[in-house]
């Protein structure tokens, strides 16, 4: 039985996706930029309803909008809900944007029923989340919290040139007061911090669970370019001994770890482990035994220890195949990123109250990044709401079911009724 | 203890290939592209050499040059030696062109010890046999038996665009000639063709016999484009069990195959298995799990059933892994070159009267193609010498030993000079 919260809001939600996806629409999926004219239109569009809804509005120095619900009383912190409104180029409608619906669906709820709440109630809505333009994520929450860098500012717009340093002064905002290293806002302000995002993998889609609640985020160790060095020769007139394959040892240790993977999983480890990319060497040709093939990786796991282990153990097998078969494998630098510990009362907090309300959730880990581990590892209780969607993001193909969404709204809805006066610690 | 032969012959063999390699510098190795000026500079080179020796010259309709020893009986087929004067761009000197010194070499001996062969001995110079100007190999010896097809005339040159018609033609030589199934030259008159060449692989290198006798050459089973179809998928946010994972399927595939390799081999199969080229899809990424990758794959063996069998493998393992992890291999057509099975009396002729002669030679096949195939398919006895060369073939750092060279070029002349009256059937 849908609540009255449910059935009661879907309308307005579902005209808000519709109106963005109008605004956003590139022919093949839709496309907001961060920091471009097309991202502050949708702001503006959000903007015009919290002052329909009488909201307090406010924009940060990194371009973030804030909107308000004045709780009973204003010295507590606020609860803050949100997450960004750009997306990738020929992306879906509803990755980053359906928390930002989500969390001023509540808004427009509690107006509706007329509800105060006891602290503020905030309605975050961030700018550029995404990596695929200038290959940064979170430059809108790292910028609000004075984290990004005069590198990250450095980078360049994948097809313009542009620099990111450019394209926020562009857009109005002063890239310096990014790169400080103190937040543009008072992060003792946030009580808590709950985004809701689409899943963007099959696990809830796949069953009749539409609802989730996150119990981390993956980091990752990553490599771009990992070669495998080894020698060209005559693909007839070369005899096996005498070979050095590099395609043959990257096949080899691509299969070894995927086995391994296998045995990790058996041992209830939570692991990812993906080569997206393999080229060999733009000489390599049908009759010549490849000497040279280049390739990445990602392992990701909700815990450190995980990523460290299972890295280690890549290096080792990458050895122990290289010396085998006379070829060696070279590593670029390794980039991590941290796991996210998800706040656990905050998300026991999301747990139970979805399901006092009858909600039907279930926990389950994030594979993909979001802008809550900017918060979580300021040390600000962060939590995830997970909506079932299907074919993935990322992709004009992505779809979410709005009778999924609105279940999660109503989670994000009981928790922040039921957030505690005293807070969760 | 060199022969006199090897003695006094070493002298003009160097020269020849010194004289050559300064025609046909490129900068980096050598380029002698097939029916080009430099080629025919080769072919005039040792033309002048050839009416010093007194040799009867003529060329035939495909650009081919003979030269002559005539014997006491003119009325027996000849005896033919020889090999291609061109090479790849930024090849090594030695492809090809050992072979045709190798043969003339002999014949300056004949004529230094005024020696008269019992029958006409030929030396055989060939134009065009590398394959990578224009994608086909054996265009001289195909032409002179009549064997090209239009489609062949139409391949173009892989940087000017020029069709194998324009440039045979500009060459001075009739392309329509080439295509009508009958040779340009009288075959019966040929009692057979003996091929010297260097290795292009490191069997006789790493040994101390220098110089082989060929027992087979190989023939291949090749794969241009094998594509496997999975699905692209967030690298963090899918799970294992919801992946189809292009790269992991090929790797699966690749050492399998691999594996199975190494059994065949122990069962005592001539066999070598090659995935040249790997290149997951333009839009691939290092956090999207790879939905296509595209290789490529050579099998060559000594033995039809053998390339049957394991490439019946290939397809069975694609079949297999393809089920089980969800992904499609698409193979496009399987382009054949059948194994030449050496002629084994002519073989064996020139094991037992290098042996005789006290040279050291062992027997091995030949993984590469070479024009002996085009002969030995059409009924001509066909044999070939190797002579252990470094640094493989194909490439400017490709190396030949003079000492060695001159072996092969005695265990040649003694093939000639025990040939027998009667032919060898």
């Amino acid at each position: 039985m849908p609540s009255e919260f449910q059935k009661k809001s879907s309308e307005f939600a579902k005209k808000c996706f519709d109106d963005i996806r109008e605004m956003s629409k590139d022919g093949q999926g839709v496309s907001r930029q961060g920091y471009s004219p097309v991202e502050t239109q949708v702001l503006e569009y959000f903007k015009k309803i919290g002052n329909e809804l009488n909201l307090e509005i406010s924009t940060d120095k990194a371009g973030n909008v804030w909107m308000t619900i004045p709780g009973k009383n204003r010295n507590l912190p606020a609860l803050v809900s949100g997450s960004h409104v750009d997306s990738v180029p020929q992306g879906g409608n509803y990755d980053g944007l359906a928390g930002v619906v989500a969390a001023l669906t509540v808004a427009r709820w509690m107006r509706e029923i007329n509800y105060v709440p006891e602290r503020d109630y905030t309605v975050l809505m961030m700018r550029m989340e995404e990596s695929s333009w200038f290959g940064k994520c979170y430059v809108g929450s790292l910028g609000m919290t004075g984290q990004l860098t005069e590198q990250d500012l450095a980078l360049k717009h994948r097809s313009t040139g542009k620099t990111l340093k450019e394209t926020i002064k562009a857009c109005g905002f002063n890239p310096d007061d990014l790169t400080t290293g103190v937040p543009v806002v008072d992060l003792a302000k946030m009580a808590a911090f709950i985004e809701l995002h689409i899943e963007q993998g099959p696990t809830l889609d796949s069953s009749d669970t539409r609802v989730g609640i996150v119990t981390g985020i993956r980091g990752n160790f990553r490599h771009k370019t990992i070669k495998c060095i080894g020698e060209t020769a005559h693909s007839g007139a070369v005899d096996k001994q005498f070979r050095h394959d590099a395609v043959l040892a990257m096949a080899e240790l691509a299969y070894k770890m995927d086995c391994l993977w296998d045995d990790w999983l058996k041992d209830g480890k939570d692991l990812v482990f993906t080569i997206g990319v393999v080229h060999t060497a733009a000489t390599s040709a049908i009759a010549i035994v490849p000497g040279e093939v280049t390739f990445c990786c990602d392992i990701r796991s909700l815990h450190r220890e995980t990523l460290e282990q299972f890295h280690a153990l890549l290096l080792q097998q990458a050895e122990e195949i290289g010396k085998k078969r006379g070829v060696k494998f070279e590593f670029d630098k390794t980039i991590i990123s941290e796991p996210l510990a998800i706040h656990e009362n905050l998300m026991n907090h999301l747990d139970k109250s979805a399901r006092e309300a009858g909600l039907n959730v279930r926990k389950l880990p994030s594979g993909a990044g979001h802008d809550s581990v900017i918060f979580g590892n300021l040390g600000i209780p962060a939590a995830m709401i997970f909506v079932a969607n299907q074919d993935g993001s990322h992709n004009p193909h992505e779809k979410m079911k709005l009778e999924d969404f609105i279940q999660g709204a109503d989670a994000l809805w009981n928790a922040v009724k039921n957030f505690p006066i005293e807070g969760i610690k």
